[in-house]
């Protein structure tokens, strides 16, 4: 009886079909219907924004790359040394051409989904450096759970992706695990996926995989991937990720924007000046995505935390990161870009009370502040040290119980719904009514991962934590999954292209070694 | 270095001062600075306005008690055997003379609190038959364990009340236990409290001892005590729980009118519906209030929940409860009166991470529902059938970094923190710099309960999940407890009463066995 209703079903005969069987049909990408939480009014937003203005103008930003620096000299920027320094009218004009909103393509085209605006979608956590796995043991992770995770991420309704590398996989040479990485990533599922940024030259390799999967003229022409660029806050991009958005935006692939932010430690201890340093990051990223390729599609990013006294370790679900989050938000929609956000985070060691509390709270600032590209959704535990099996499983159900939430209120049986008000009366049950019978799997989301028996009931099945209940549920879906297999000839196509990459790039390749 | 910084200081002295002990001072009152999720438009306001009052009017509302039945023809009302149907213009009229908002006084002035608006206050939960105690081993509970829960909810500076029978305490026969749990609410604690409606008879002993401890002359204008009359969803309102709203009201103490709504099993299967029910359900009772005696006040109500396909039984964290929460919200600011919801549910069995997830979702939803009167805001676990000491203690710190969410930004020191950007510049690290030292604690809310150390410190120091740091941090408490001393005349006055009240009621009360 503990059944699917994930969807809102199209008819009487579609929620009973809907009854018979487990659904692992992706979600239609999320529109976020909620009222956002805006805890700005204008002139503050105007105050952020003057603020990261005067820090590009007068601090400036630090490009670690040649190419860059090149670039922005000939885009009329004022470069010394390594810093440059962006005058607000640039920032503004190159900014405006990011396209607002835009499609991704997934292999299968049923899952393609759309970005910006209210339009948003949920990815997967990626680069766990340990698991805890099918038996909840933390170790470090190879390619094969790696591709357990693309198999939980290809059947959890939610995940909108199957991200990339969710798990480090250490059983394989680190300068040639891109490739593995993202054949995994194409192979056990046809959602979206993500590209690995490791290097420029591993960036143009994921690209040239993605030619061969969609075609080169296709990719030339619709986003099929994202890379993510993270900044070193304060105020510096290095050339690594430069180099890797450069194979991005050349091919018009997306990415992410992100500065790094550790609330306090390389900020300052304010929610507002944080956000205002953060912004500025973000608007040199962005802007320099314009001089790369203008009309390139360019995603808001950051990864975001507040830090801890005790350990200098990153934190979770604290209220400065919902705030900061809010106001993010804000400044991303002023600007007409998508944005980055992250979900699901946790500092607990185990899939304890702490985690929950954690990736709770973060989930919910992230679907008020209205994110769009909203990353490590699923997994994420021990501030991204590892991946949790039982907590991916558990964080896309809350996943699809938020994307519940943000759809709003259906209105639209809400007459034939009150007609049961009379019918039933004072003190009278509606559980035997016909409207009830008829609705009531589709009024109400029912968590599978949530045990709601009595005590005695749950006793007697064992006193069952969600740790464990969500493994097993795990287990089951593996032995349900269902590989949605690649064309034969563009499943060849990619195997040639690694044998040939792995015979070129030596197992050893020490400009790799230090990722 | 786990420093207690739920405070905004109000200097550089003060800062320093907080830092060197754990602060045990109550927060004042949460002013909730949060732009609401209002999900409904004000034609959808209007529409389910409509709906409840044609509910009203049409359908009618049971009120199983002779003197109501009474006072509502009195009133102008139709009544059909037990059946009141209530014209919209009389509701109307009747609500109108509910105080928007007003103040609850404690027997500390210092722990005074405002309500309504955006005045909001955290109450622990109440009403559990067994608890998780110090070791965390589930049983009945005494009255020994009751005045822990009180001394805890003194300690914890985000509740800002004691409620009343947090656990039941099932040492003292059940017609006497009013009288017990009343004073250990007033003893162990000097911030406000509740009163038990278990019968008409109870609320007048509480009522009674509250004349004791604050005046009679002062209870009369005063609000001091907050009673629960829960409402049989559907549209049912029983003599126990109507006798018992009389002898609030007439004392002018506030009562909270709340329809007990199990989504789909005692409203329609559809939200908005549900809604409209329980609107009804709530107006039919606070216009009761004012029937009762005009410009009492009253506060909106409910238990709210979704029921589990397999067990029947109320969850927690779900979609709808979120989305039903923000309805209300809006309901009750559309009447322009102060309501009431449920804070931190969950349903899970133990402190797991399921106990996480719903808590935090739930905490999140009422915090952008805009609830002002919290209740359950510590404890609640099992679906309230247990109270758990480590949950409290977490739920309580939970609450503190939502009112510190719910404060919104600071922008006092915005120009002050701005200028350590240009300070340290690109590359460089803030934990250095003055601004950073003065303003850090300040800025940033460190959470006690959340382990944020490296896996490798964690295990060193035992590998201790939330639950066990919880019930730890919950002993050092009550070993630092100290007594806000009741005045000594005052003290005996109520055991005098409660010793009197004893001889009278026998022990084994037939009236008061069926609670």
């Amino acid at each position: 009886m503990a059944l699917d209703n994930r969807r809102r079903s199209g008819g009487r005969s579609a929620r009973r079909a809907a009854r018979m069987a487990h659904d692992f049909t992706m979600l239609p990408g999320l529109t976020n219907r909620l009222p956002l939480c805006e805890v700005m009014d204008a002139a503050q937003v105007e105050r952020i924004d003057a603020a990261s203005m005067d820090i590009l103008e007068n601090v400036g930003v630090v490009f670690r790359d040649d190419i860059a620096l090149a670039d922005w000299r000939n885009a009329g920027a004022k470069v010394e040394g390594e810093t440059v320094f962006l005058d607000r009218g640039l920032v503004r004009e190159l900014i405006q051409t990011i396209p607002e909103t835009f499609t991704y393509h997934a292999r299968n085209p049923a899952n393609n989904v759309d970005l910006g605006g209210n339009k948003s979608v949920f990815v997967p956590m990626t680069g766990a450096p340990y698991l805890r796995d099918l038996d909840d043991v933390r170790r470090n992770p190879t390619l094969d759970d790696l591709a357990m995770f693309h198999k939980l991420s290809h059947m959890m309704p939610a995940m909108h992706s199957s991200a990339h590398h969710i798990v480090e996989p250490y059983d394989h040479p680190i300068s040639q695990r891109h490739l593995r990485i993202t054949y995994s990533s194409m192979k056990y599922s046809d959602k979206m996926f993500m590209g690995m940024t490791t290097s420029p030259k591993n960036a143009e390799d994921v690209l040239d995989m993605c030619a061969i999967l969609f075609g080169e003229t296709f990719l030339e022409t619709h986003p099929v991937v994202t890379g993510n660029c993270n900044g070193n806050s304060p105020l510096v991009w290095d050339e690594t990720m430069l180099g890797a958005m450069r194979a991005f935006c050349r091919r018009n692939q997306p990415v992410l924007c992100s500065p790094f932010v550790l609330g306090g430690a390389n900020t300052p201890a304010s929610v507002a000046a944080s956000v205002a340093q953060l912004n500025a990051e973000a608007l040199s990223a962005l802007a320099y995505t314009q001089v790369i390729r203008k009309g390139a599609p360019a995603i808001y990013g950051h990864y975001l935390s507040t830090v801890s006294m005790k350990s200098g370790a990153p934190m979770a679900g604290t209220p400065e990161i919902s705030l900061m989050n809010f106001m993010i938000g804000q400044m991303a929609r002023h600007y007409g870009v998508p944005w980055r956000t992250s979900n699901t985070l946790g500092g607990a060691k185990t899939f304890d009370a702490q985690a929950g509390y954690e990736s709770a709270t973060t989930l919910s600032a992230v679907m008020h502040a209205g994110a769009n590209y909203i990353w490590h959704s699923a997994g994420w535990n021990e501030a991204g040290m590892h991946c949790s099996v039982a907590k991916f499983i558990v964080d896309s159900e809350q996943c699809a119980m938020a994307y519940r939430m943000a759809e709003g209120i259906n209105w639209s049986d809400f007459g034939e719904a009150l007609a049961a008000v009379p019918d039933i009366g004072p003190g009278g049950h509606y559980l035997g009514h016909p409207h009830t019978q008829e609705n009531f799997q589709s009024a109400f989301f029912m968590p599978e991962m949530f045990d709601n028996n009595s005590i005695e009931q749950w006793a007697a099945e064992g006193s069952i934590e969600i740790t464990e209940r969500a493994l097993n549920h795990a287990r089951q879906l593996l032995k349900a999954y269902e590989e949605p297999k690649l064309d034969a000839g563009v499943n060849e196509a990619l195997l040639d292209y690694i044998a040939r990459r792995e015979r070129e790039i030596p197992a050893a390749d020490a400009l790799n070694q230090d990722y």
